[in-house]
């Protein structure tokens, strides 16, 4: 059974640039945050939270400038239960064809206590603030933070305070990621059922993945009356993260028969969106993530045996290129064309302009020079080391040599490109890693700590480039900086300086420790 | 509100030893799953499913000498529905105290296709081999594989002919991944209601995560009245992997006021477990991973800010120590001593007589000259190096020396002690990791192709350890190797003749190919 246009639509509400993003660890640039909210707009999603515009200058900037490229999404922003908060907000997402404000207080008995307020005055704070909001904005989304630990009437007689103020969407987040399928759906219906006005709105559903079943609770919400799910790609987000927009997404087309609702989302573009928000968070999926994980569809040679040839339907309940996974993955050698290549790179979700395409070229000759076969992973590999690196950068690896080995110290030398010059040092290290990146820190003194090193494989074999992932902190501000090499430690230095790169970025932008300044928010939502 | 021993009691059967492991690149050797059984026997596990006996003599031995092992866990094998396969599989189980025999059969129309068996040729068949099993022990599930796409009326005949034929445990797996919350629940209710005999039984869920929803589905099914939820460490299993124990312990404890039942499972144990079967399937655990996650609860420093620090129940509905993970990770220094360093390994897991304790202590101090602080995660690594070599191994790595960077090619020296006779090569590669893994081969030639290469650093700065898996395969056996060094390369070389000593150890135990050698069977459940 598929989706069809007369099933009710369940609206995506994605929020991997402000939950997720906001997840310790998982900061992205500016120009990521762009990049990824352009392919969320192309691949269909309703609503982009893109950011909590008062949290700093670099959340505003993202929020202005994503609010005014956007296409076909709505594009909203957070903001707590205050006009400074909201004013913000609306001076950001104002930009867009379609934006939204969403403002949200805790609601709880526990939420409650923070701000010290009474039932009352909470009540009273919720009307105005949702007033203002809406004063501003005809698209208001309110959210009662901690809405499944709050009393039952207190919440009904907050939410028919936000309709009445004018709140369009009311989300009722399960902040803590406490909540099972049948309570999640009663408190949903019991919401529905009870509010005056309930039928004015919609009802979102925003579930944390702390017991693992924030997907199954998001679709008992929608079974109970919801038509928006919030989520995010991956399911990044704060501690278990939140419900992972492509398991919610493939639930609803899978079991179209016993849940029958619709989504605008092009599943084909779910792949692709993956990779890119796990390279850029520097987050990696693990194998056995559900829908996206390296081993959810049956690649493997060798697997499709008896039953599988026959019918994949035995085992496969949606096939690989439902989510834009080609099934082929021996992609070229060293005698491919530059129509194959670009031909090949389009279905991998990369369409180069000429310029682009000759420069990919080039590195394409030199790694199948090197390796044999050229698998996709090598080309997506390559492609993000091509997109994170650019000739504008101030520092640049020109040269690297290492000697490493049981016998340390370990030594390397390395010329780095400084604003154009060029200056090369010796230094040494525990390992080859510590002793090139001492390297980098005496030709380009800097106070920033690495917080995480990770390294993969793309493909198999002793030859396979590695892809390095780095994530250095400074100053409260994040960079993250990756790279692909046969080479692992030529890998890792381009990857750190990468990291460096985007900092020097950062600190142009922004005042020491800006970006985390002291919003004194957690999950909002 | 907590469990009470009144609440009625679902039973634990972990299958990370034979659904896990058969996920594809995720097999484990021989004491690798004597050690899980007797970590998850010591948990309180109720039901340890130990392998699949007739698959290779490798699974028999192992489930052979778990059962004799085993302490209060019942050991389970699995049979497919035929006389040899439920022969084999008794051989295996009947020495421990309480052995089990599974077995199963494709029940949808998908899977009778296979076969090709008619509905009453198959429901003959269930007959003869329940009642065979059940002639050579008293404790026998039987398992309707796809049962969430066989249609009803006949679900219930072959149920109801297993409980007559005297099967005590009903298993009704989803074995696509395909199911929801509701659905689960209403085909457990469904059976319990319309199959004869079907209280004198104990119905058993089986969940696979394809969509995301294994651990709801497992609960949901749990609430209609089945009281054995299948499941793995990590989620581990084909595909998506099934429904994780970590998460259907934790939910029906944290969440007991709505699922009044009780498990007798070690919660303290959970992180331990995790750790090991990350380690020894090298499928690594994504940062959040609900409960096991890096992310998944709050440790990181600067968060605990105002609603965590007045209560931490705004945010944190468990505590970490409720799964085994201690809240402060500094540890030990280069002062630290003897006892402080058993007293820390013991908090961790690790229980060491004297003579292991001197070899860790040794290495601890190096360690320590070189990192200023050596912190809990350090000490994790540090022991899963001492766990995986011993001074018995084929190969031994002496001396290595690389020099690599951009202007290759790479070259490595090593000094390899094979059966006690040093030996000394150079090589070059396509970089550091290619040439030095080229010296292995020609000192030491072999046909392994390496499958996985991952490397992550233990803590945060560029002095941090790192540690590298690897998996290397040959002729179909599969073995993997792990090590941590301060060198990334010297850490590289070291996990790969780790896993080269394991596949040695391999090769004197089974013949080639033997381990994957054709039982044409996929998921089983």
């Amino acid at each position: 059974m598929t989706e069809t246009s007369a099933q009710p639509r369940v609206l995506i509400f994605d929020t991997t640039l402000r939950d997720g993003e906001q997840s310790p660890g998982a900061t992205m640039t500016h120009e990521e945050k762009l990049e990824i909210a352009s392919m969320l707009d192309e691949m269909g999603v309703d609503i982009i939270e893109a950011g909590f515009p008062i949290a700093s200058e670099g959340d505003f900037a993202a929020v202005s400038e994503i609010a005014k490229r956007s296409k076909n999404s709505t594009i909203c922003g957070l903001s707590r239960a205050n006009f400074k908060d909201i004013d913000r907000c609306w001076e950001a997402v104002k930009h867009a064809a379609r934006p939204r404000i969403h403002t949200f207080i805790g609601t709880s008995p526990l939420h409650r206590a923070i701000p010290n307020l009474t039932m009352d005055e909470m009540a009273d704070r919720i009307h105005q603030t949702v007033t203002h909001a809406r004063n501003l904005c005809d698209n208001v989304q309110w959210s009662a933070m901690d809405a499944y630990r709050t009393e039952h009437d207190y919440l009904c007689r907050v939410v028919e305070i936000a309709i009445k103020a004018g709140a369009t969407t009311i989300n009722i987040p399960d902040t803590v990621g406490y909540t099972a399928p049948r309570e999640s759906a009663d408190l949903i219906r019991m919401l529905i059922e009870r509010v005056p006005g309930a039928d004015e709105v919609i009802f979102s559903t925003h579930c944390h993945n702390d017991l693992g079943m924030a997907t199954a609770n998001s679709l008992a919400a929608v079974e109970a009356g919801a038509r928006q799910i919030e989520c995010t790609i991956n399911g990044l987000g704060e501690r278990a993260g939140n419900a992972a927009l492509e398991e919610v997404v493939m639930a609803l087309k899978v079991r179209n028969d016993i849940m029958p609702f619709q989504t605008g989302i092009d599943t084909t573009k779910i792949m692709n969106l993956s990779r890119k928000v796990s390279t850029v968070s520097g987050f990696p999926v693990q194998f056995n993530k559900a829908i996206v994980g390296k081993n959810a569809f049956l690649h493997e040679s060798g697997i499709h045996q008896d039953g599988v040839l026959k019918n994949v339907e035995t085992f496969e309940i949606m096939r690989p290129e439902t989510i834009g996974l080609s099934a082929a993955n021996i992609a070229m050698g060293k005698h491919s064309g530059r129509a194959a290549l670009r031909a090949k790179l389009k279905e991998l979700g990369f369409e180069l302009a000429d310029n682009q395409l000759n420069d990919v070229f080039v590195r394409f000759k030199a790694l199948a020079d090197r390796k044999k076969e050229v698998y996709d992973d090598d080309l997506i590999a390559l492609m993000k080391d091509q997109e994170t690196t650019s000739t504008h950068d101030t520092l640049q690896v020109k040269r690297l040599r290492v000697i490493c080995g049981t016998d340390g110290p370990q030594e390397a030398e390395l010329t780095l490109s400084i604003d154009g010059v060029e200056h090369s040092i010796d230094a040494t290290g525990d390992g080859p890693v510590d002793a090139a990146f001492n390297c980098v820190k005496m030709l380009y003194p800097h106070k920033a700590r690495l917080q995480l090193y990770q390294v993969a494989a793309v493909t198999e074999g002793t030859d396979a480039q590695a892809t390095v992932s780095v994530r250095i902190e400074e100053e409260g501000r994040i960079a993250t900086g990756a790279s692909a090499d046969t080479d692992t430690i030529v890998a890792s230095v381009k990857a750190y300086v990468n990291a460096l790169n985007r900092l020097i970025e950062r600190r142009k932008k922004t005042a020491p420790g800006d970006d985390v300044k002291s919003v004194n928010y957690r999950d909002a939502g």
